[in-house]
């Protein structure tokens, strides 16, 4: 019989390490060795750091022939001032306790500046690859990303939710729905919040999720993840999509103020180059097709593909110098039937996506909030209002005026850093040949 | 082709509005309707509030016969104080303008101070209930519960992570998860984060992460989700389980004040009693027994089950004063085989559960981390190493100490606030029978 009081102790950080003088102590990875003649680096992995040790013969009260790197340890020694090293000094060492040991070598150099590997061994070693600095910091820019969205959504009134991503009818219908057998009953994986979100906007008037979101597609290309983290947001009495869109470029100003805030040692370490998001320009889905025209391509009548999608890019970038571009009133009858129809032209829906450095990273817009209006498109769209009775209780008892958008943060932190590919922004992504790790 | 600039407006502020004296504005949905005689009471539900308005003939330029309860209205008038209304002012209204009509009339009163529904009509109606302001205040606080928690685990050193839920195979085991086709091979939805928690402490030392966590059990109980948010963290350089029960002990001590900072209007509505923490008592399962058995009752050879754990939960109030209790050292053969076994004592694991108000919110425990240890604990158990091939790369390559936890949000919740079902505590709860709304 015991008692605990919460005595819990937050990590030592670099900088009290850097500042103990005689008695600097450290717990991590030995992350690589370096036989320097007269003395040896030992290469000290932290939580967010790497630690320049000095194994000095004489000095050093240890043997280094049984140290290697896969080993952690605790050391303890002098910080001295050392301009070389990372961090501006290193740790003479006097003692070294290892604390584990690995059962194996790595199958690669964990600890290069740059792994090069190409993907599919990076994914397959991913417990391990995650492990180099340079693999890791991608992550702690996702976790900058993931903030500064949710701490602008707090700011601006936005209560975060959590909705069920087991559902009987996915949000956006057709066959890139996973199936599951729920107690005898057919179940999905929920394509998006969508439903449950805009149920949400009475309860809140405003809402945000983070959370995976599920689409079967057999795509297998550099930017389809078949599991992934949407960043949602819906918002009652807007007086057009516009106001969303407004919503969306203030959060993203402020997104990147955050992360070069808080993400500075990483973006450094990555050699990101963050996009200005200055005033972005829109144009509708009708001048997005001129444009492309004047590109010498001709554009679908429905939507717009990955090479459309980079041509706007380019137009947004040259004439306008901004890195975003906003494309609006797509065709209705290729957008989801909760798309609210834009009552000057009705051919056209009052949708947006916003693509960033040739990729689409949201799809948003205001909805149908009345009843009738949204039965009568169901019907019109071939849809049983029946089947969606639960949704439809949030339009028949009211609704404000609202909208939203969904974003893809594996796309988003892809684009913010130029990766070449999605998977690279995903700890252990999901794609059509991809289960494990 | 426009621009967007970003911006964005937060939502006008109660305080705003009371100091907006003779032209005060709000949005907001008709909550009720009370004719007075000489006048009429119309309550307005804003995102976080109600707000008493004045319809006076003559003096409000508008019907008073066209409004009904479900419509969302902008309204405009004089904020002038009145204490014996919420937030202590009313508006005399001048204007009010409809911006959206229901089309039905609620199937009840949700403008109740309490809804008094039984659980199954509450949640068949749950975009309707949670209209209630006392019902989306469980949200409130729910939402708090999850900053509190992401917040204090920030400031100890935790990166927070997002891990897949469709696996190749499940961190418990057993029949209780659900399966899935995925792209013809077969898959999983995750039982808990635990092998990628794991993964991620050579990467980043601690981690922690919110997410849906999914279990197939076919109990129907009032503690029972199939699918609900598991607040996860895991964490490196541990001396033994002890340093996350005191970590557990100090977060838990930071969220309770924190919940009470941020959701006072919520807790004081909902008439939260928040337990205190102190010095949480600790007794291993042997000791457990022995309180059982002193209060006449025979414990299970194995586990508790939940008399017992309301019968260490009294003790531990009568004699600590405490409303937590940790339970420790239970029977190694029931726990997972990732469970360090007491080196004192093989038969028991160094695994721990804590206990609040008689209901197990918490499981954790120091983790195996040597290779070898646990290759060879995965044969005692019958299980093949094959089969955990990619969880056992960190092992082999070399993992810290490390050990960690996993608390359920709504049962937390639930506990917190005296809820009687844990199903009060989800938005929209999945349980064996129920799959929507």
């Amino acid at each position: 019989m015991t008692f605990f009081n919460g005595s819990a102790t937050a990590p030592v950080s670099i900088e009290q390490i850097k500042a103990a003088g005689d008695c600097a102590k450290a717990k991590g990875f030995i992350h690589n060795i370096r036989d320097m003649g007269d003395f040896s680096f030992i290469i000290l992995r932290t939580a967010n750091d790497t630690i320049q040790c000095v194994f000095t013969p004489g000095k050093s009260e240890f043997e280094i022939a049984d140290l290697r790197v896969g080993q952690t340890v605790e050391v303890c020694g002098a910080a001295v001032e050392e301009p070389r090293a990372v961090n501006g000094f290193e740790i003479s060492l006097k003692t070294l306790q290892v604390l584990s040991n690995p059962a194996g070598e790595y199958p690669f150099a964990i600890n290069k500046r740059s792994l090069n590997l190409n993907i599919d061994t990076n994914l397959n070693y991913r417990p391990l690859t995650l492990r180099n600095p340079s693999q890791r910091a991608i992550f702690k820019v996702q976790e900058g990303v993931v903030r500064g969205f949710s701490e602008y959504m707090r700011s601006m009134g936005f209560t975060e939710i959590h909705s069920p991503k087991i559902v009987s009818i996915g949000a956006e219908g057709g066959a890139n729905i996973f199936e599951l057998d729920y107690f005898g009953n057919k179940a999905f994986l929920n394509q998006s919040p969508q439903f449950y979100k805009q149920a949400m906007v009475p309860v809140f008037e405003r809402v945000f999720e983070v959370a995976p979101v599920y689409r079967a597609e057999k795509h297998s290309t550099s930017r389809h993840l078949n599991e992934y983290i949407g960043l949602d947001f819906e918002m009652g009495f807007i007086n057009g999509m516009e106001d969303v869109m407004e919503m969306e470029t203030a959060m993203l100003k402020s997104l990147v103020v955050f992360i070069k805030e808080n993400c500075k040692k990483e973006l450094s370490m990555l050699k990101a180059q963050l996009p200005e998001v200055g005033n972005i320009p829109s144009v509708t889905f009708l001048e997005a097709k001129e444009i492309i025209a004047a590109a010498g391509r001709k554009a679908g009548k429905w939507d717009l593909d990955p090479e459309d999608e980079q041509i706007l890019c380019n137009w947004a970038f040259e004439k306008h110098g901004s890195e975003f571009i906003y494309i609006t009133h797509f065709p209705a009858a290729k957008r989801p039937f909760y798309a609210m129809d834009d009552k000057n032209d009705d051919r056209f829906a009052l949708s947006f996506d916003l693509l960033l450095r040739g990729l689409e990273i949201t799809t948003g817009g205001q909805r149908i909030n009345d009843y009738n209006m949204q039965v009568e498109k169901m019907h019109r769209m071939n849809l049983d209002p029946a089947d969606f009775e639960t949704y439809l209780m949030a339009h028949k008892y009211g609704m404000p005026p609202h909208g939203g958008l969904g974003i893809g943060l594996e796309r988003l932190v892809m684009k913010l850093l130029n990766l070449k590919n999605v998977r690279e922004a995903s700890l252990f992504p999901r794609d059509i040949n991809r289960l494990a790790p």
